[in-house]
């Protein structure tokens, strides 16, 4: 069933889908609603290969269920739904019609339809995660890698609060999203890998399959093994609900280190700063009005998957509440969260694309450095006064800054002048004064740190393997 | 441009899309990005057809525009844009090609990007809310007041805590509804109504106009009234984003006002209280392993459309925040909100559905109110013998009470038998005596206030004009 | 009972209370515990003065309760719950002790809890606007138009994207904040104005007042009306819970403006920009290692309290959803909503204290303007070779851009000595042509804008008159 | 300094504090402003000792501070802070105050002010935890698994949707929740414990401790160690927020694990349902008016803290983004997450306190089950007739369901009557039969997996030795 795509109603399903349409079709593997169905088959498959080994049923029954599965598209359950208006019932109905009388009792066999359909979702939702949400932040986090060791010298003023503070090196800025990011990418693995299926019927008591087995949480396990899955603790109905919030949790604080950067790098983008840029092509346009313009619009569009996808995380956060044995509250919330899986390889694809083509300005990087590079040394004439024995170190800078500025003196020659604090200077190592002359070279073990965390995370990671 | 349908990621663009395809037609005309592009090529005719009447260009250049417009397609806008990556340097490039070289200058004279984009959205919101959100919410309104009437002499117990506690009419609670939801009608029109565009340019201050014209704000005025808008206070580079937040807020806390009554409807449902009931299709399946159930789907779905669209709010209200003359961040987010439209339109469809076709218990009404009609005269009774004169009523009716449930003898009994309140029962009116021994007539101004509420939303909201 | 002031757990309790007590004493007034108990006692006295006034009880009877009232400390209330288990009963019976036997049945005669409690939260919410958000929004934009017509003639680059776009006047981009928060503020009083109360009893229905009235609703308006407030249209046991969401979504699409100042004043204060400035007291400490820098702290505060404040309205989206006629799961959320009040009210003062000593940097912003006068010609430039009949004067700029910023050659250069542009250029007016030459000119309607909006906001809240 | 407890605004502060003042300053010690001065003093000491280990200053030199230490409250650090404008320099200050001249440099060496007040957060979050949250859940636990055993083979009817689905037992509805608890609390540990500090300086890049030691990432390992935690990977000015976040996630997580508990028992507590019931204390009011109501309160109240608090964990997931070394805009925002922790434990006790005392009503239960005891059979019915070979077993049930119900005739009897059905009931086993005349054996495991779970999460969390 064809539509034109334009009439779609989700950004994903026209602008963003189109805009990559190979990933748009990754995407549909896990996440669409073909997807959905074609996992529940799965689950339904399972079952009764299990059945098969336990002997309920013959395994060419087993093979026939599983034969019927191939021939069924999702517009064939959905015309069945029509009639039935439930939809597992009408996915049991599809396969039904294409095995023999004998094996038809055996579909579905002392199944509810939440145990196939929350199984089917642990399953899709673990796959997306394994094998595309976590390949797409991997190739971030390598090019990461890459550019905080090439940039791990190149002297870059630290700031807080929007503030020249004291020098880091660029390398080491982005070793630190290495290594957030790599913390979530070890999360999101972890907690899809938690992800949790279930197969112990209508309210969780395994009534139904008890019918027929003595051990039916060894029933369970064997079903979900087929999948390579493991039973909740304590479904009822549904699994429980927090396996999955988890998950989503990992997703979207993942999706908060990715704004985090790409707020990080549209300022430093910004006309008066100017330390990175993205790359623009030959033939794009900048602004409809302003042919001069160079928007730093893929990061912003990070930011704004983050806005769009953040939020959404409560109506997880909602759905952790279901009454009783469950409640069917979380009917069409819980089909939106596959979404949020969306937006967070979308995130990462653009930010990996533009990062991956990232031009990194360091002459203005120093010329920005070079600003301050006065007032830098702050900070360590404090310390190393306040060691020497000044009495009041912290006040007694913070006035020669004050001087400084208003006189438009260097502050290095202020200290070089002032005959207060010869005793303190005299009393510092050669390297601590160094410092007070040569402020790009406070840099602390920021390349050090750099080299570090780019071997951790690799290691980490297995980078080397992958 | 077809796709499969199954391969779209968001439910609204398989699952709620198919379920009701005219619908799904009806959404699109306004909330697809097919939509957008239209919208957004009548906005560029506006501006041309003002040019001409200010006789910058003639009238047959602006004729040309608008015959041009005709020809365009999405897809032909989307090939433009994979040039110029820039989505309505595109729709201007896709309008040029189709005029004469003299025309060319003429269209997007003096326009950023934002002047098209926000007053196309503007009008498109409007349009959606005037056309299809009202419309869909009115017929909902007329059809509860349809049954608040019919129902305004129904008993039922009034429950609050999930506990009974005086009477009230089916009836009743229903116009309770019919005013709730009267008023965020009234709010989703005035919103929508408010919606604004702007025509100032690049950051707001008219200055590309101001080459042409010396009244730039009149010119804005003129270009928004071909659409039948109205220029926002105060644009940057936008629209300032309240307008659109306050009509964001009357759509999400109309929604609210739906969830609570698919709320109030699943609870009367529950197998133990049974005062309503969705009706069922013959054909339909309740559960697929269990053929008995009757479940309250269709209220539950409702409620979880809220809790799905709800929370999507914070992202218009992190929208607020746009740095200097904007920022970019809302890229992405902001092409997500039409969404929030077509999920109180399904809300509101459903709920139209199914209490269409509800089926009310008077009966059960009844059985459930006489299971305490006795202990619901504990209210009257504590007013009256406070009022005749009781030194500690409430007290003294908190312990009848609890002798009543202990001993199991009827509230009504105990009183009439006790000695010790006759003094106080004889001051009372032969109206107020009767209450305590029929307490279904203890029901206040139920009666009245539901045709009150009937009477007044209807004309409030021109029920019989439209 | 006193308490630590250090020992609390909410930093509007230690903290923001502390760091000026007068403004604490002020939110106290209304947002207090305290505070509410006052209130609810005044609705407590309303209504028996209006049983007197419809002779139920006599006059005296009522200047006994209103004099019981005075006595009355938030601790005589408090020991009583600890018996009844009941706040309003507490409350209720804290009267009834102070007065004559025969007066104690009309204290409370007729009312359910809700009655008192809504009423009187409408009434200090009402209370709280009025007297005390909008008079702090009030001082605050009175301010900002000061700072607009004083800054409206001070050129300074438009930004979008963070990047330098065409030129507007710093009093023009604080006008467009005198016109959003004009809006803000009117829409704060009324939403604070429409806040309602009510007097409908346990379900809404009016049962009790019928044991007394033949006319309860206009006894409700009565009771309502001595407290200057109105009824809601259809309480149930309270009043329906959108009135108050519509106040709470005014006072936090207010924070969000706010928010969208401090932003962008924390931007204009970065070192590489600088071109305002917040005050340091001579004592101040910027930052306990760096003594040299000047945080933009009061700005980040700001936007702090709209990231504390502004999710928590999705409680009060929540707490529309109350069952039947009511359930009590908005018991403890209800109760924090004051705190949204108290955010925004010191985010306000934060703003207004800070705004107020703002340090202006007009060179700061001309030398930023400097930096990219010759590419900001290329917005006029192209429109005007358009106009002129440049067959594709968009693309013809921007090359010219990409040019001059490759070799260095000043824009105005480039089409000065472009013989291929000649034609065109000559078919402009002079002022057209002055604008290629005199980028600082090119400000459209920025200074006029300025005081058109800064004339409307000062009518419109009648700014002289307050 | 003391302050009216009436006067605070926040209900933490009155209201909650003063419902059991024990409790209220349990929470003071970890989450008061006078807890996070204590903490941050804590914190400063560690440095000096760590300095003197280091042989930097001398040991009575750290004697000194930790002595000074003692001496320093609250109001002396807030009066210091009147001068300073800087909380931490405030803090500084107190202690060189109290120490000899030469001690003086050593307080606060090479320090930011992030190194200390992140430092301290880590650890009273991680101790309020592990001190106070776990404890309070780890009761509840502990209670929840008495009743859970000594309800395990109370019959009670499985719900789904609210409709009567196959029966269950109360002990294994409450084992669900043991088990969803459990691995909540779980979390909350692991999540407290994996909390991080920081001694990195400024920027995160150790460039003031680099002036002293070789080794500053070992130096920072030693500072911390002295509290017991470990550095974060990679912290800039701050410890990289994913960690709190993680832990937040946790606290928020479970307090939805209670808020679903609230809602379950306060809906078996409904008048038709009265399951369960709140035990009402002999002079406890249940209403003001209504004297006869038993509101399940305490059980709303925790679905209201949940209401209240979950959404605030949107505050943090904004607090994630803060640009390059860090911003400042999480400087009021971050100091309002201490009362999530104040949530969580006011709903955990209430919880404790209210299900300690439950009313479990095991009559009503059985009665209630037995209204749909004849339908119960329908789910084994479909699946043993469809294994018996029944082509059609889920349609054939469906029907006999619906003719029960229009009939008025048990379904067992319809069934026994059935001759179309006997030869599928021939071929079943007898243990099978029996099921589809007494579905109250219809339990499947539910008893032995409520031992399981209970069993399982006595050892996980090693319940004998707390």
């Amino acid at each position: 069933m064809q539509r034109e795509i334009f009439a779609n109603l989700s950004p994903l399903d026209h602008r963003y889908y189109l805009s990559d349409s190979k990933l748009g079709e990754e995407l549909s593997k896990y996440l669409s609603e073909g997807a959905l169905i074609h996992y529940e088959l799965e689950v339904e498959v399972a079952l009764v290969r299990v059945l098969a080994k336990r002997g309920l049923c013959s395994h060419e029954a087993a093979a026939q269920v599983e034969a019927a599965k191939e021939g069924i598209t999702p517009l064939d359950v959905y015309r069945e739904e029509e009639k039935t208006q439930h939809n597992i019932r009408a996915l049991v109905n599809s396969l039904r019609e294409r095995v023999d009388d004998e094996v038809k009792p055996y579909i579905h066999l002392a199944a509810t339809s939440m145990d196939i359909l929350d199984t089917a979702n642990a399953l899709r939702f673990k796959n997306a995660a394994l094998q595309l949400v976590v390949p797409a932040l991997v190739e971030l986090e390598a090019l990461l890698i890459e550019i905080a060791r090439r940039e791990k010298e190149t002297v870059q003023i630290g700031r807080t609060h929007g503030q020249h503070a004291v020098p880091i090196t660029f390398g080491f800025a982005m070793a630190e999203y290495v290594s957030r990011l790599g913390e979530r990418i070890q999360l999101v693995e972890q907690t899809a890998k938690n992800l949790r299926g279930k197969f112990a019927g209508a309210v969780g008591a395994y009534n139904a399959s008890s019918l027929f087995f003595s051990d039916p949480e060894i029933f369970e396990q064997e079903v979900l093994g087929e999948l390579g899955l493991k039973p909740g603790g304590s479904s009822s109905q549904i699994v429980e609900p927090e396996f999955l919030l988890d998950h989503i949790h990992a997703l979207v604080s993942t999706l908060g280190v990715l704004a985090n950067m790409g707020d990080d790098f549209r300022h430093l983008q910004r006309t008066e700063i100017g330390e990175v840029g993205e790359y623009f092509a030959k033939e794009q346009v900048g602004s409809s009005t302003m042919p001069h313009k160079r928007n730093p619009w893929n990061f912003e569009h990070v930011k704004s998957l983050w806005k769009e996808f953040s939020p959404r995380i409560m109506t997880m956060y909602m759905d952790q509440i279901s009454e009783h044995q469950r409640d069917l509250t979380n009917s069409a919330s819980a089909r939106f969260l596959v979404e949020i899986v969306a937006g967070l390889v979308l995130a990462t694809k653009r930010l990996t694309k533009v990062i991956g083509r990232l031009a990194v300005d360091r002459e203005r990087m120093l010329k920005n450095f070079n600003e301050t590079r006065e007032l830098i040394i702050a900070e360590p004439l404090y310390i190393l006064l306040a060691t020497a024995g000044h009495p009041d170190a912290h006040e007694c800078v913070r006035k020669l800054t004050l001087r400084s500025e208003k006189e438009g003196i260097p502050l290095t020659k202020l200290v070089a002048n002032s005959t207060e604090l010869v005793p303190y200077l005299q009393k510092l190592s050669e390297s601590q004064r160094r410092i007070l002359s040569e402020p790009q070279e406070y840099l602390g073990a920021a390349v050090r740190k750099t080299e570090t965390l780019c071997d951790h995370w690799e290691r980490e990671l297995n980078l080397a393997m992958r």
